[in-house]
This record gives C-alpha cells, structure tokens and sequence, in this order.
C-alpha cells in the first residue's frame, strides 16, 4: 500500500494512492483514520515529504563504498564506523517529490546527492531485539541526503552541510509492502544513471540499529531512520534533475535550482 | 508571562500560570489561542515539557569554563568554537519539571548536568539580521543537557551520550518577559550550589545564532534553542536532586534514579 501526504488547494492531507488515484482518509496512518469516499487525481496535488517525523535518524557511513569515498574526501574522520551510532538531522529541511533543492549563493559548488532508504516507524518502540525489531516499521520511503561537502569539512557539525533548507528531499510515497532483500537503489543524473546498489548491502542493517537504539531511546509513530547511501557521489549544479530509484518502493525526482537574489 | 504546558487527568493542554494557578487557554501559545474560564491550582497538573519543539537546536561549547573543562576532559576535539556551528538534541530526550533523570545500567556512571538557557521560537523566521535576531523569540525556558560522559568520549555521534531517553529536562515554563543581560544561572546538587555563571556570558550570543542559523535554515515557531552550559559539572548518582535554576524565569527540579531491573 502506497500512502501520500499531499497539498490539495489549501488542504493537506493523508491518502492511499493506486494508480493514479488517491483516497483521501481522515486521520493519519499512524493512528485512527478511516477513507473517505471521494477521490482525487494524483495530478491534481502537490506531494509533501509523506511525514514530518517527530525525531529525524540517520545513518551515517553505513556503506563500504561510500565510507571508502569519504575517507579519501574528507580525511581519516571518516572511519568504518565500528558499531551503529545513529546521527540526525533536521525537519526545517524536508521537501517533497517534485520540489527544487536550493543552492545557497555562497556554497562553493560542491553540492552532492545520496541515495537513501529511509524506515518510517508505525509504533512506539523500546528495548526491541534484533528479532522482533522490524515489527515497528510503518513502511519505507527514500531520502536524497543532499551534501555540501565543503561545510561538511569545515564545519564542528553537520548543520549546515546537511541541513540547509530543501536539503532533505523525502519521498514520494511511504510503501508498507517492501522486501528489503529485493531492493536495488538507482540515481540519475539528467537522466544518465550514475549509481546503482543493493540497498540491503549495508554495515549495519535496519534490525541491528533500531535493535541497538532502543536500547537507549523510544521510537515514536512517524520517526524516520535514513539508512545511509552507497557511492559514488557527483556534485549537481542548478538546472540538474536528481532522481533516486529503489525499485519496489519509488522514484524521487527533485530539480536543482541557485538561491534567488534577494532584493 | 508564563507559559506552561501541563497534564490535568487525561487532558494535556497550554496555559498561564499565575502565582499558583494556572488559566486554560484553547489553542497553544504558538498559535490562535483564547483563555478559558476556569483555572486549574497547580498542584493538580503535572507539568510537561514546555512545547514539544519541531526542531531541537542546541549550541556545543558556548561558555570559556566549559570550554576549557572539556578540552581537559575529553581531548582536542572540544576546542574553542571558531563560529556558531548549531547541533541538534532529540525530542524522545524530553522530561517536564518534577520527572526523573533514569540512568540506564550499563552506564559508567559519568553522568552529568549542563545547565542551560533554552530560547524558545515564536514566528517562523529566515534571513534575520543580528539586528533583527531576538524579534523572532516568543520566550525562554530553562534546560539540563545531561551527558553520559564516556558514550560521549567514546561514540561516533551524541545520541546515547545526550539522547537517551529522560536525559533533556526542560521547563518547567516558558517566560516571556526576560532581560538577559540580568541573567544568573545556578545549580543546586542535593541543595548545595555546584555551580553559578552569568547566563548571557557566551562565547556567541543569542542574536549571533539566530542570525547565523537563519541564513541557511528557516526556523519555526515552538522550534527550541538550547545556548550551552558554563562549568563545572559533576556525576549524579541515583538519589541525587539536581536543580537548575535561572534567575528571572524560575527552577527546573529533577531526580535521578536508577534503571529498573527489566523482568
């Protein structure tokens, strides 16, 4: 099942999208909801992230090829991590399938693209064994953890490397009916695929974190936990399209455009 | 001002606080609002966190002592901060006035308070200059950003070390009506003064931040900015009483206890 959150005319709301129809419900999946009896067409709405997640998770380095990547890039800080010590970031930079990513005018250019699942979490959740840890999960969704490498390096932390806004496209739909084994994840760059893994093929599955951070911390309903991404990655410049693959769940397509002048 | 945010029975809800009682309001103080008729004795409500931010912004190393302490402590990685790079705490962290601190038990034991000002957002806001900066802020509140002081020397990231769960207090309101140049913070362990610093001595002060951080990041009403701790901190122990209090906006009061044994 395929749920949408969506801008229709001045409303926002939760649906069920088939095909190329959505019904709308009342209500939120991660509560009571119930559909309503009316549909809408998918081209009639702005898609929005399909949740703003009360705590916002990510994965650092969770892949070999990319930590490789990045150790090179950016120096020895950038070590195979030794255990799933998660990161965050932050809601300010959410948008939606379809919304421009937003260079800043002083950005040096070096504006990247990573690919990344992202876990939606449907209950509340501590103290879960590897075992039983994936009975928290809602659905899944895909992330684009857009970087600018030179504040990434410079920086005490990731505030503004990772979290400027539009930062964090997320989308375009959360899928609940996914196998994590079946998944490849796909970029394209100006439609030219630049990058292509198994998206299960990571240092730390999703068990062994959710497992591992809720020794310490509760999940809620709408917590989002972005997996990390594989190599390569390429700088994008205004006027590329960014499209993020993973076969099963979606395509999440976002333009690049320079920050407007301000008057 | 003051702003509470309390549970009466099953009800939570915004209001203001007089002396000891509170006036209802419908709505939240972020928003439309409209006080009730009645009023609630505050010894009937159990306070909570004073708003459940959307994003949870916190300043590292923002005072000289603290500073100094931590390079002492933890190594080279805690320098002097060059310029106001903004971090990020988790909102499962939060606790109200009067909850408890809960120390996991695999934890060494080097848990620590860090008192702090908390600035709480009023009006979304970006592009502000230093100027302009504290015409964005609704009010202040009070915060602990306990730290367990080995996952933070030893961990990738901060999640365990300040983000395990009952380890941000904050409260126990938000006052509107603040100087801060007037400002003193102190903190009371078991009842003996530990620690007590002029708040508004900061490396970089509110107005710096909001400037910085809003020329990449929008940000949101109820969004929270905690401004980072002088020294000294010491361990709590379960049994301990730990007070932090600031001058002008009132006590923030916890207790420290030890991880039930899970059967």
């Amino acid at each position: 099942m395929r749920w949408v959150r969506y801008r229709h005319g001045e409303a926002v709301g939760f649906g069920v999208l088939e095909d190329d129809t959505i019904t709308p419900v009342e209500g939120s999946p991660f509560g009571e909801h119930r559909p309503l009896s009316r549909r809408i067409a998918r081209s009639d709405v702005r898609l929005l992230p399909p949740v703003i997640p009360p705590t916002f998770y990510a994965a650092g380095l969770n892949y070999l090829g990319h930590t490789k990547e990045m150790v090179d890039a950016l120096g020895a800080s950038a070590r195979r991590p030794a255990k799933p010590d998660i990161g965050y970031r932050a809601i300010n930079a959410l948008i939606g399938d379809g919304d421009s990513i937003v260079v800043p005018s002083d950005s040096s250019g070096r504006v990247q693209y990573e690919p990344e699942l992202v876990v939606v979490i449907g209950r509340q959740a501590k103290h879960l064994s590897e075992e039983d840890a994936l009975s928290c999960i809602f659905g899944y969704t895909i992330g684009n953890d857009v970087s600018e490498r030179s504040w990434q390096a410079a920086d005490k932390t990731l505030w503004r490397a990772k979290n400027t806004d539009t930062f964090k496209p997320m989308g375009p739909w959360i899928e609940t009916d996914v196998d994590l084994e079946s998944l490849t994840t796909r970029v394209r760059l100006n439609s030219t695929v630049v990058a292509e893994f198994r998206t299960n093929d990571m240092v730390f599955g999703v068990a062994r974190y959710i497992s591992a951070m809720t020794r310490y911390l509760t999940l809620y309903p709408g917590d989002v936990i972005w997996m990390g991404a594989d190599s390569p990655t390429r700088d994008m410049v205004p006027g590329d399209e960014i499209e993020v693959e993973i076969d099963g769940i979606g395509v999440l397509r976002n333009r690049v455009i320079a920050e407007p002048v301000r008057g």
